[in-house]
């Protein structure tokens, strides 16, 4: 089985990793252009363009365990998403952490409900171009369009980077989220404070990123965050909180032919577990 | 709203037209390269570069009615499958036929499931490059997978043209199907001579077509026929038999660059609508 | 009829809008990758995947018409500029104002030429990567290249951001318009002070931006704007002028497979519909 | 300058050829997609992937001349096709016979314009697709779409192979040709027993060609000819008249993006310089 | 590691497979558009599309072993080889046989040079569009324009197909190889008669097929086999032959973006697979 | 032959010219994503688009030479690197300067050697976003990945913007290298002071530009520098520094559909040719 960075999972992988990846290739409610379960495997393949240092951080990739992608049912969202929390509950119970790699963005109400059965004061930070804080989109309460509406039903949530969603939305962000700011992320100082040491997911839609940077993705939308911002954002909160899990999602390979979209995935990924790991 | 062959549907068109056409665009249950759910789209704009008149048949488009596309829900098959009937339940209602653009394979048991409420001695004509056959496929019922079982369960069903397939499908469509020929259509005269008066439904699944003239498909299938063996064998069909119903599924144009595939797809719809209209 | 942003127009649209949208899918005078016929297409598609609230604005979009696409005469570019010069009389004497999305550049000559039929007194401001002030171009006074000196032959102009372009041109640039910045924006409060209450014409060439930001264009010239930088600045002249036109110029989608280009362009469109209507 | 099959071109070569061939990179009236202006560089560029050896006749390739590619005018149809008709003129004015590479079918207007002031008994084959044989299309008299129909006025036509067209057209096909056949082309033993000893003009539209094995074309239409099919009528031809002009029309390549096309193109070219020469 | 047709190697595969899979991740002399080296990797990951029946030979896929892919060293052609032929080796002295998937045709060098120090009556059946019968090329003795010469001068060879190369080539071929036929693969029963029950070899370049059944090559010649014409001589030469070693060459998956190609080649993989397992 | 800038080689032109432009269409030891050997053809292209004059200096290019591609031979890096050296010595000895298009980064070693014996005391600035200073890649000394550790044995060097490479890689360029910046080209400056009245030598990986800017290339790494910056700095060192050669690498035009990295790298030689020139 192909696995991130060339690693090649062997048993004794899982047992020696706090960190354990997994890939979830769906996007059944996608309701532009398909393609992001073809996500994890663009990620893996990127890898091997890279090397296993990082020079921002001067540190080499850990011990880690990548235990391949979920296989998914077809059919209904549901049976999805109780698939992805059966892998995380195992990976959770083992005494593991998880990085998830989407796939869509509702996969997310799946690793989040798991982990609350574990972490009753989770906290869960959100970078996102959209809201995604529908009630309900195209008949359905579970879709990538009210997925961190979900989460805020489920935990305390802190949004950052929305360019885009209805007025509604706007609305509710505000007024359900614990910390809040709209276009960009200069402000995850105060997200920071307040959650002090409870314990943090984080959950990274890939297209905050502005469109220059990181075509593909499903839903394109202009003006986004530099490459080097995102970093930046991402190695400051690994070093000042306790992050217990992270997903990273809604890369769509079959949309940038040119594959730059797939190693800025995978450099945020290798990044990411040297930072955490 | 943009329709087929750039006509615009007014009210009237409607009232007048015995035929009337929608697109389904849903892809939910594709295990592979998702993205067929543009095929309505597609298909619509590549009829722009097509003429009206058929010099194969010496005659130009009927009046007929494109509806348009049927809004899908997300998250479960059954409710598209649900909304699919819906819609043609209505137009079958209004006493006329319908051509039904994919989208997946899956639709299929919608529309057919509809026609047997009207027609109880519906028989099914089925071209397909796959068996379809399956009775359960990554956990679910209904799927591109198993489409052609579920309709061999409701309907009298005819299948040409496939090269792939599990052993066990092959095994069963021989034993659940009134005519069976894998890799060609040189045997549609059996099913004529079987069919005789009784009301027909074409299921056209675009793959059975050689990759090299249909590659924008998320399956293609090596060693399929040619377009003209396609296109005489469709005419020759109309000219006998009693057809009320087709759908013309799987043409997913984000696989095409060069954009023929969709003009297949657009010329096979502009060759049935005269043929039948 | 397919319309922007998924509004499709019925007749009381058009009486109820002061502003009138329509699409010229003229690309006959480009020298270089033409495909720019496809822009007013793509910017339709692409506004389906955008919501109609703006959170920059903290508004939706007022209500306005699409009239469709110009029918183009083939073969002269004469006819088609008398044909685009018809269309826009017809909405200026019906007291609306236009936005017109290209199709290439050279269109503009036609409807600043109605314009100023209306308004004597009207001011133009170019946004460029290039400075089109050409005299004469390959045996032809009227195109892409020589179309903002054709516009500063009948109007006061202002043109910001040029960075490619003849000697001559450069020359020429400076003498004949009232303000005049290569490369940038920064000074387009100076054109604001000089226009004071005048009419005035945008005339927006997406190639100001930078060709990673937008790439669908058939003479991108690196080293232009940051989306943010074009937004910020249209946002704040629509707020310190008297605008009463404009068009948005030069996206050829063929050119960018990721589709990022035709989202940028049809984000630009909305933020100035909200931003004028 | 880049000139085909790699040989570039030296003055000598001029005056020892009895053929010359040229590139007509023009698409100024195509109603759909455009490109074929690139035409020329395509076939040029793919030339140098082949063998200048042709073992279908055992020959390899005479001497020729490659003078490049027309410098064309932008703006109107008719000073293009006035600068084709005057290289056209100066080349058969030195007794040499020309293979011209669009570029769009209308180049051809200006080449048989041309070679009928020299051969009045002038007889032209066409291979096509469609039937090019509107009276008027958009408002124009010239362009891709008239083009036969204005060849047959000036000349004696023997179109083969349309499978496209207005029910008027194939009226008129059939009334205004000397020898028409529609599909294919079995018949063109009839052509050749007409023509005698007359001189002979080859028009090849490529997309008569089935557009599996040639895409790259603006209007693709299934259910064309396979490659050998076109190659065998070619040289056939060849042994049979006497041909002094060829033309070689509507190759896309910005639609191909395997490049096939191209190669498709330059082999053609390669076997009839080869079968003429 | 990933592995063809999902099947995942065990420590046991090898041991209880009597063929055996590598990929040569190869493209080091490639002269014009490089990228076979990703072959292999494209052909596994289409397999997983794939079924592992065949109903043409109605056998499900053997037990085989994929080895993956060896390591290439950079820099020179000798040294490439030399660590094909070192593998080779060692899966001929385990009395196995193998199937290399290219990778660029000069591989065969190495596994032709391991397999006749096993068998020194060893007869080699090469289908290929181009003739590869150079003696030199561009300075090298060893590469893909030469293989085949290389080939003829350590055995006995059959060639079949080639419709391209320089007119000493064709002289060359006709000279030195036991069976040849241009263009076609009519005469395998003449090799097969010559042959008898000496141990074959049989290296298969994709590009034999015509492009529009298989463009991601290249080369593209125009003008070659049909899928099933290739497959049915493949399954036909199986049945009478005593083949101990298969290489397929020459697929490209950067040149076709539908990825059929890479589709025609696992599907011959399979069927090579089951009709000599 | 085709040559930089539309203009074509005459004989005069290389009497009369102080630098000299030639093309190395080599990736013989890329280690990935082939096909910067197409760089130099692309780069040539896609100058047609650009104007000869620049804005940012205010003045059009000087007369210079193209001599267009070197012939590669194929099989070992030494001998391509052989040849280059042959080239370059043959422009110095004329008293020349030149400007080398790649093709990969492993052709400086060539260059350089050739400089060295011309210019005892030359140093190098390199410009790159990977570290290139491997002592040995799979089994090879000489190759993208050595290249700037072979430089720096062999002259004076200076590294700026590296943000990819192994740990051991960072140490040693630490320990190497004269001036050393990684992920960042603010201290120039402190190499310009270095350097004083040396003669120079400048290679430019292309891929310090951020791949949003310039996706083209074979190794992407996100958080590279903007095109300004870039354009900055070497004009800058232009101003500052005896500049006696130059080499720009690493497009690979077959990444990058839109051919936008093409006119990146086209424009960045026009402003090198004109602030050298």
């Amino acid at each position: 089985m192909e696995t991130f960075d060339g690693r090649y999972l062997r048993a004794s992988d899982y047992s020696h990793s706090s960190w354990v990846l997994f890939g979830v290739p769906y996007d059944g409610t996608s309701s532009f252009k398909p393609g992001s379960r073809f996500g994890p495997q663009a990620i893996r393949q990127a890898s091997i363009s890279l090397e296993d240092y990082s020079p921002y951080q001067g540190k080499t990739l850990p011990t880690f365990a990548d235990i391949g992608d979920i296989e998914m049912p077809l059919g209904t969202v549901e049976k999805a998403l109780a698939e992805i929390e059966k892998v995380a509950d195992g990976v959770i119970a083992d005494g593991k952490f998880l990085i998830a790699l989407g796939g869509e963005h509702s996969i997310t109400i799946a690793t989040v409900k798991s982990y609350k059965k574990r972490y009753a004061n989770l906290q869960v930070i959100a970078f996102d171009a959209h809201c995604d804080f529908r009630d309900e989109y195209l008949k359905g309460k579970l879709s990538h369009a009210t997925v961190l509406r979900r989460i805020a039903e489920m935990s305390k949530l802190h949004l950052f980077g929305p360019r885009s969603g209805s007025r509604n939305e706007f609305v509710d962000v505000k007024r359900l989220c614990l910390t809040f700011e709209p276009f960009g992320i200069s402000k995850i100082g105060d997200a920071v404070s307040i959650i002090g040491n409870d314990p943090v997911y984080i959950t990274l839609d890939l297209d905050i990123l502005d469109p220059s940077v990181f075509p593909g993705t499903g839903n394109p939308e202009p003006g986004g965050l530099a490459f080097s911002e995102l970093l930046d954002a991402i190695l400051w909160l690994s070093s000042q909180l306790n992050i217990v899990g992270v997903d990273i999602v809604e890369l769509n390979p079959m949309l940038d032919p040119t594959g730059a979209s797939a190693v800025v995935a995978a450099k945020i990924v290798r990044e990411i577990l040297i930072a955490v790991g």
